[in-house]
């Protein structure tokens, strides 16, 4: 089954070469043919690095690899693969992740601590670890800092697009580069559910600060962001810092000075976690999802998600139906404090409902225009404190039967 | 759109009269032309009541009118009707719900707070009350014993088959008899999702008794079953005693007395809740989730709804694809005590997985003809202690998008 390109698709910007950073991809024959599914980067000595895992609590192998090798704070290698996830493969999962630390390791002469690894694609597979040990060497040779639209396409399993954002900041007045992949949700063959995301900045910054920043950062970007609430056992986010750039020394606490870094880390973060949204399965529309006026920014967050996670709610916006009555259901069901009589619903910035009623005579025309677009609009005001959260789903269509109803062969 | 019935349909056992219990239904046209669309009964005085309602926190203007009935555990009449939830309605709603129970307390010479209420079908739109209270006179004047095939027509909304189960029990050597039917699940236009069952036997069992054997037959059925995990804002279960049998006092607090109706009054409820997962909105098969070896009860129930929910899950039994990996995930998910290593998973009664890995050469001919049947079976051994709970669902479909993505006009 061919998948088209999603109708929400944005381009791959141009992904310039950052100091300490070299890409490559190749062909290994993990399981696709004919494209590359083996990526490998090199970092320069002293490089830092933070992670996020998935909260799954049964786990690939190479997430158990990275949570780690992550407290040693370094980082020399990345090698990931597409077309097995290396998930539920027991002890010869976990030396394979071993065996392919140690390769890329040697090849680098670093610790096999300070190599991380991503793999994803079908579980409960053994991973056909010789095609990547074998394969190395030759990657190894090819790697070069022109590598990462290289890199963006290699770790692809069924997207529809290659994902990237690039963004400058400054550090005490010192210009750092910062940009990053994704991959991810759009799936073909089932079993591919899996969110892969690699930073790097050339920015020299201290592993503790990193983490704190990579681990505040998911939360408004990632961790807002759902497609069909199912949580693969493989999502993974690794930022490192080369420490190339020639910036002013940043302390542990990371704290004023890295003010703009955090700005654009996260700006990065949010424009990934959306291009993979917008490669959701079987995707036709974007949805924003505003709730205020909750008891506090995490009741707001869970009423939200329970919208995002609404098969009802997302059958309708694939329907073009602004079904407000639905989006109640949703708020009810979601367990957080909510008083039926305070609140109120908006699909396009036109409020269909207030405080517990629907708005007599509210124009219908622009909520119908505004259905038929791309992007979806829904605010939601609880009406009882100063909570705000915003998520972000796709719609749920019939692509989404065809990609996850076919069989794995 | 004219939706098939399912194939999952099961047919309407015979439901023989119960003394003290009279029903009707008529055509009053508050939504559908060409269909009976209210319902009525009316109770023996001295008849006893228990009440379960949905947990949604934006409940119906009748399931608040119940809710405010139920402690007085007295019931004379019931009134329901079909094509409109008078739902996020507001004050009108309530006057209209407390029109409805004034009109059929002066027909039965009852106190309005005798009288119950259910109302479903679409949201937000006022309840053209007067078409019920004009109606009620006719109505009640053709109330019969016989009623109930024509209660259970009356009450569908989508659903594409009536569902309905009776069973006979013992009271202290009396035999009594207990009949129940419900309605919910299958959607054809928007913002019907959901249940109601009403309930009717000739024991005579005090009200708080009574409570005590609903509250807990739920969790063993209706609660444990989902279609899309959305919990609609209707959700109603009532069960009426009209003391006729002529069994043996019961004490207020039930007990060993009780044991057999117990077990026929939870084989009634489970019964009703599969037949509405029967007509699961776009069902092709209905999925039972065995989960033992949780750290508790209430944890096994939790991971085995995870499973349940999973639109990954549920996408694959569509596809007939035994996918295990996607099982794994769900447990993962769930955020339950779960040791990925101790995890076995069977499909049809075949284990696939063992203990945290795949178990090499296991027989798939067996595992590919279950899928490809009607009725599914999904054990799960979590391998740490003795909690067990079982849990039913249906898969994710086509259908289910062709009924709910459609346009409500």
């Amino acid at each position: 089954m061919a998948i088209p390109v999603s109708p929400l698709a944005t381009a791959l910007p141009h992904l310039p070469p950052i100091a300490g950073v070299r890409f490559g991809a190749m062909a290994a024959g993990i399981r696709y043919k004919g494209r590359t599914d083996l990526v490998m980067a090199e970092f320069a000595p002293g490089t830092t690095v933070a992670g996020v895992f998935t909260r799954n609590l049964c786990p690939g192998a190479p997430v158990d690899w990275c949570r780690a090798a992550l407290p040693h704070g370094s980082a020399r290698g990345l090698v990931v693969n597409a077309g097995n996830a290396n998930v539920f493969t027991g002890r010869v999962g976990a030396e394979a992740a071993k065996a392919t630390a140690e390769a890329a390791a040697g090849l680098i002469g670093a610790k096999p601590a300070e190599v991380f690894i991503g793999s994803t694609g079908v579980i409960g597979e053994q991973l056909p670890v010789e095609r990547i040990t074998t394969a190395l060497p030759a990657l190894h040779a090819t790697l070069t800092p022109d590598g990462w639209e290289a890199a963006a396409r290699g770790i692809m399993t069924t997207d529809t697009f290659p994902k990237g954002a690039t963004r400058v900041a400054k550090i005490g007045g010192v210009p750092v580069r910062i940009s990053g992949i994704a991959k991810g949700s759009g799936m073909i063959a089932p079993d591919m559910a899996t969110m892969l995301c690699f930073i790097a900045t050339d920015a020299k910054i201290p592993s503790t600060a990193l983490q704190r920043l990579l681990s505040r950062g998911v939360q408004t970007s990632f961790n807002c962001t759902t497609v069909d609430s199912d949580t693969s056992t493989s999502d993974t986010v690794l930022l490192f810092a080369t420490g190339q750039a020639g910036n002013p020394e940043v302390p542990a606490e990371g704290g004023a000075m890295l003010r703009d870094f955090t700005l654009k880390l996260n700006e990065i973060l949010l424009d990934l976690a959306l291009q993979v949204i917008r490669d959701g399965e079987g995707a036709q529309k974007l949805v924003q999802i505003n709730v205020s006026g909750a008891v506090s920014g995490p009741s707001a967050k869970r009423v939200a998600m329970a919208i995002a996670n609404s098969p009802l709610v997302k059958t309708a916006i694939a329907g073009e139906d602004a079904n407000w009555g639905r989006i109640v259901m949703a708020v009810g069901k979601a367990g957080e404090p909510a008083d039926r009589d305070r609140l109120s619903v908006s699909v396009g910035g036109v409020w269909m409902a207030r405080e517990g009623g629907v708005v007599p005579g509210y124009d219908e025309a622009p909520v119908v225009a505004h259905m038929k677009g791309r992007e979806i609009v829904i605010d939601v005001d609880l009406g009882l404190k100063n909570g705000r959260a915003t998520v972000w789903t796709c719609d749920l269509t019939h692509g989404y039967i065809d990609i996850n109803g076919s069989y794995r062969s």
